[in-house]
């Protein structure tokens, strides 16, 4: 099962990150970007050509010490279809390492369109009987607002090609609360928690051999509280938890959607990683073992907190 | 302001109709696959050839008489890259011929992701100083489960760019009232309700001169009570109304998403127009003719319940 692949890499590279691949323009070293404009021009393909060079030598630099990487979709399609094109280039060359791949694409659509998501992201797409895959991630971000009939069709892709969801259910932004905290008047919980219940109750269909079934949730680092809380009353449940870093979650707060395994969650970080070669201030044809160091110093605050992650027999 | 356009469109054309380009091979003519085919493979790209090519003989059978058409990503997303490129220039081609173009994408995250599918659908990509277009619509279909920070960076470019979104409030799949219909303990109202309202406050960012803001809200035909009570509470508020049709929604159901103007609402059809020379059973040469048919068909049956469309003064 995909999330059971998922903690197999945490466990052997101790360390439960996950880089996240939202590559902007100005994250790139100048040199790669001018060979980029020069080859295909300074425009769309151009620039997707920039990004795809530079995720390819972040992933050679970070995929024997993080088990997953998580490219979000939104700055891809920013391009065009050539950033399209990169973004399936991109998810390719981490499998082709060994990387699990999370796109985040928060999609959610009702039960016709959300199969078609499902062929997009997880499953593959049929041409007069012949099967292609279009990009092919091992895990989609989900934004459950549509209810169950809109999980179903992922839950039946997952099951058949070993892929696994992340529910949106604590978002990591400052409005997060809007909606989420809203306490429900017949079940006297809030939103985001009524969320995680059928996170829960999706996962049925998709268990794992470690206790976490192939429907996990995203719960921001930045709402400590309500990923405590969700640690415990989601026992079934793995975590992809953003906000750690920039937005101002901590390793202590993250260390809350942990189980005492040191399973049950991975973490990200994008432009902490990314953006490394900008903080040291470093030589820009160093801009991968930035990210290495970062990734590194990242893995280790976070297993000082966690201790040893190891496998439930 | 984008939805006074869309509202312009459709009080000239007479016909609160978006026509859905949700295409399926299943749906396309053979002999118009089996030239794709001939010419690209038969792949992705093939496939991706296909669906332009019957977009596009849509597209010129049916500006005349509907003012809007609305591409459903997802369907595009399953044929990887060749299809968003397919995406884009079907979104080209409906706006050479005066659409108004609704990307259907429900699209969410945080705001700087947010601020890169709005640049991706709405806005304009900078690549070095020059802009270029990604995809281009004129509204985009959002989630708003994530809160204001997330609809905010959309406000920012609709109210440069001249374009709208519309945010999801009581979807027409089945399961739409697992959570859209939970009552809010604080505000004894449901969740749709509250993201109802917040389309109200997120549109006085976006005032339009026919009474309607640019932030729109979907609402579906498959719950005709709901309609008419957010047709009500949200007097500023532009609807698309998805579920006509194959879904169940009745002509006399999505007359209640319409003020006294005949205006506040637009109502979709995918499959019905898409795959009317199937239902026909014409000479498949004729499909573009058979979706003219029944998209005029469609016009006059909502016509008959709303009366005359005037923009009022």
């Amino acid at each position: 099962m995909s999330m059971d692949r998922l903690m197999e890499n945490i466990m052997q590279k101790q360390n439960p990150t996950v880089a996240g691949l939202d590559p902007k323009l100005d994250y790139i070293p100048g040199y790669v970007k001018a060979q980029c404009f020069e080859k295909y021009g300074k425009n769309l393909q151009g620039a997707a050509e920039s990004l795809l060079a530079f995720n390819k030598a972040l992933i050679d630099s970070l995929w024997d010490i993080v088990p997953a990487v998580k490219p979000q979709a939104a700055y891809y399609e920013m391009y065009g279809w050539p950033g399209m094109k990169a973004f399936a280039e991109t998810i390719d060359y981490a499998k082709s390492k060994g990387l699990f791949v999370i796109t985040d694409g928060k999609r959610n659509d009702i039960g016709a369109t959300m199969q078609a998501y499902a062929a997009a992201h997880l499953g593959a797409t049929d041409v007069e009987g012949e099967s292609f895959q279009a990009f092919g991630a091992d895990a989609l971000t989900v934004n459950g607002y549509l209810g169950t009939d809109c999980i179903d069709p992922l839950l039946a892709v997952c099951g058949a090609k070993d892929k696994g969801i992340f529910v949106l259910v604590k978002t990591s932004n400052p409005s997060a609360g809007e909606f989420q905290d809203q306490m429900m008047h017949a079940m006297y919980e809030p939103l985001y928690r009524a969320m995680g219940n059928m996170c829960q109750q999706w996962g049925l269909k998709l268990p794992g051999k470690y206790g976490y079934s192939g429907v996990g949730a995203v719960v921001g680092a930045t709402y400590p509280k309500q990923l405590k809380e969700l640690r415990a009353a989601l026992p079934n449940t793995f975590f992809l938890v953003p906000g750690f870093g920039a937005q101002g979650g901590a390793a202590d707060d993250v260390a809350l959607g942990f189980d005492k395994h040191g399973l049950g969650a991975i973490v990200n970080s994008s432009r902490a990683i990314m953006c490394a070669w900008q903080k040291e201030n470093c030589d820009p044809q160093d801009f991968a073992g930035a990210a290495r160091r970062e990734a590194l110093r990242m893995r280790d605050q976070l297993m000082a907190k966690i201790g040893g992650i190891s496998l439930p027999v």
